[in-house]
């Protein structure tokens, strides 16, 4: 059972309109990493369940307690959930998606606000923060409920939504929901659901649809280190005590070496190699270096062999260097001894390795490094969040109705990939209520998440929309069948 | 011949007027390194000629030409100059000081808004941006000046004033002008000057009045690495690319040991080792490693050995790494691979270090070690500025006067000490001028210049201005004598 023609054409005909629901949503400055910006994580939560319920949809907004951010006392931002149609003859989908961004400034080098959403018609590119992660995605189900509302058609499937603002912040409050939720059966939120739909990842290039079946895992680690009491000036201080940031800097270079080695004592304990047929899947991805190399805006791929770059991203683990906190990070030439700085960095984690083990043994390596420095700073290691590494079977019906989706809407099989990233919510899910996860992109690979200028291609986001609509009709179809 | 009883009678019946003058100057937030503060620094630079004016001193101001910062083309804030008495059989002193300040923010730790000055009665101490860098010195000299102008005295030499505002970033424009206005020999702006005297420095520890003889010079790199066009995401590239954060931190590592040891290769070519009768000299300062660690607020000392330290900070190079530009540097967990990262670090110098040379051995060790990476990133090193260091004549009776100053005011010889900070423009005075330059410090080792909750101590404030004025009454004195 393909989608109707009619919700195929309602989307070609309202393009214009489409385009500016996401300009819209764009425009809200949901940052949700960032206390004084609170507030507009709530207008959007507010903006997005106006436009569930002028689509029929039910919702709930519910509160997710307190977090403490920057000294203040903060509401963390409702989840928005909602449903509609309840026919037990019909499969349950929840959709998932986030409505919080990363932080964003002209001045990290956007060519345009990126809370004005830029549509650049030559390229065909719409340009803005959340414009890819995970606005766009989140609109597309916006505008496949419209079609179905405007045109008066039902819904082939029930569909559960669950809509959150603390994604880019670790998911604050929501596992707790979900779980809690979850325990209650059919009586809770997600209760009668067969399986998930997550949009919040990418194409592993720019032409090729993708589904994604597994995750890497995260750790994420501030190292900080403290000497002084107060930052002190170089020219009296320098040569007479000792420096925290150059103890710091010493333990961060321990850690991984330029290509990439991660030098954690342990840290691979357990990952198998790939095994040839494991391999073959990697040789088959419509993949090559080059891609990786126009997506990162340089020529700096680990390799020149496809499988060994994909393979980094996929099923191996990385350690990236994120930043520092506390040190001099400004233009000019500060001549300050900063008293205490935190070096931010990161593992990306795969099956089986598991954050706690992972933590364990990244403490264990940092104290041993540090008591090596000899020095009179002091050390302390803060564990900023983790997210256990995910696979799920990409055989489930949820996956074929997806491959179908594709192929009827693109006329081309989709990739099957797993993702360097780690979306937590994912496992949440998997775990708390015991069925097929799938992601189903709408970006490319080149989108620019987290990164300046983010965009979403004007044919991801209307053909994106299509695949989503689509996918719930080949749901319908392969379950009837089965 | 002591300064008069009425001079000092002045002082200490004026003291809540001296302190709210105080406070008027660091009222002006006159950062010189943030473009959007350059009217800040106009208007000090103003208030300043009125300040002078009033008392009887003629100025002018001398335009210094343009800087590019932050992309824009500002206009450098004017010397400002003046001159009073013209007495050919007095001594004729050039004053120097710089009225901008360094940035300061509440959020950096400040326990009171850095430029609202607060004045702790119970410990004496007047907390504020500029207080003791270098708006306090500047006030002494205004202080000596009104007291003389309204108790009708003259002063018993001829002085010349040099006030910049571009201190804390470079002193851009003011060598030129100083270098331009020498060669005029009699005709220039220092035509006649027999010595200088610069307040811009600080007591070793705090009670015991210095006078400097010693500077050490400076060389500040910021080595840039890059990789990809744009920040990326760690999930999606993590593991894929070189990163350049990793390359940086691997660079910056190999520059110094955590005991100060600098790494870069002839680094220490030509520095002697310290003589026994130089070693004397540091035994003998008022001193202690205790002194160190109570004004860097933290027991962090490098040697437990008072004489170790002090010649680690008056006569040894030292290597700071200051922070990294453009890597992630805020709070929270972002997981960036930050695209371009500048790392920022600096050298102190010691005679007969050269920064040309120095710079030149810190390039090609850079160079030397950043191909040994074997990164697909690539390398800039921008030379940020650079000063020689520095060493007077501390038997010159431009000292000798001061040293008789320091003992008619606080009752004690002072220390004689070499500084580990530079002040470039010392050297500017005496390689173009060509006579004996004097440090005279106002201020305690405790002060946290450039630091968070920067003070100075009323009590330095008040015999600090007895001993600017007794100084030029000891100058008189003492070449009258000759
Ligand atoms: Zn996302
Ligand atoms: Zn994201
Ligand atoms: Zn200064
Ligand atoms: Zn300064």
């Amino acid at each position: 059972m393909a989608a109707p023609q009619k919700f195929l054409d309602f989307i070609d005909s309202n393009v214009p309109k489409l385009i500016d629901r996401l300009a819209e949503a764009v425009a809200i400055p949901s940052i949700s990493g960032d206390a004084s910006r609170r507030q507009d994580v709530y207008k959007m939560g507010s903006w997005l369940e106006a436009q569930l319920n002028k689509f029929g949809v039910k919702t709930e907004a519910i509160p997710l307690g307190q977090e403490h951010i920057e000294g203040q006392v903060l509401e963390l931002p409702p989840a928005i959930v909602g449903r509609i149609g309840e026919d037990p003859k019909k499969k349950t989908i929840l959709i998932y998606g986030h409505f919080d961004v990363q932080p964003a400034n002209v001045s990290d080098g956007w060519n345009t606000d990126p809370f004005k959403m830029h549509f650049d018609k030559e390229s065909g590119r719409m340009y803005g923060r959340g414009t890819t992660d995970d606005k766009g995605p989140i609109m597309g189900w916006l505008n496949v409920l419209e079609a179905h509302h405007n045109l008066g058609i039902e819904l082939p499937v029930n569909m559960r939504f669950c809509f959150e603002g603390m994604e880019e912040s670790g998911s604050e409050g929501l596992d707790e929901f979900i779980g809690t939720e979850a325990k209650k059966g059919n009586d809770g939120w997600f209760g009668g659901v067969d399986c998930v739909c997550i949009s919040d990842n990418y194409w592993l290039n720019d032409r090729t649809p993708a589904l994604t079946y597994g995750l890497r895992g995260l750790t994420y680690f501030n190292v900080l280190v403290s000497g002084p009491g107060a930052d002190l000036h170089s020219g009296i201080f320098g040569g007479a005590v000792y420096e925290p940031m150059t103890a710091l800097i010493a333990l961060m270079g321990k850690l991984v070496t330029q290509d990439g080695q991660i030098l954690i004592p342990g840290v691979y304990d357990g990952i198998k190699p790939a095994a040839s047929d494991e391999l073959e899947i990697y040789e088959k991805l419509d993949y090559s270096v080059q891609d990786l190399e126009a997506s990162a805006g340089g020529k700096i791929a680990i390799s020149d062999d496809k499988s060994t770059v994909l393979m980094a991203r996929m099923r191996n683990p990385s350690l990236s260097l994120h930043g520092i906190e506390g040190a001099f990070s400004g233009v000019g030439a500060k001549t300050v001894i900063p008293a205490t700085v935190g070096g931010k960095f990161s593992l990306r984690l795969v099956p089986p390795q598991q954050p706690d083990d992972i933590r364990a043994k990244v403490e264990t390596y940092l104290q041993a490094e540090f008591a090596k420095l000899n020095t009179k700073c002091t050390m302390k290691i803060e564990y900023l969040h983790g997210g256990i590494p995910w696979v799920a079977d990409h055989r489930h019906w949820n996956y074929q109705a997806a491959k179908n989706a594709t192929e009827a809407v693109y006329l081309r099989s989709p990739d099957f990939t797993r993702e360097g990233g780690s979306i937590p919510v994912t496992l949440t899910f998997a775990e708390n209520l015991g069925v097929n996860v799938l992601l189903l992109p709408m970006g490319r690979g080149d989108d620019g998440a987290h990164s300046t200028n983010e965009k979403l291609d004007l044919s991801n986001y209307i053909q994106g929309t299509k695949l989503l609509g689509s996918y719930l009709y080949e749901v319908a179809s392969i379950t009837s069948k089965a």
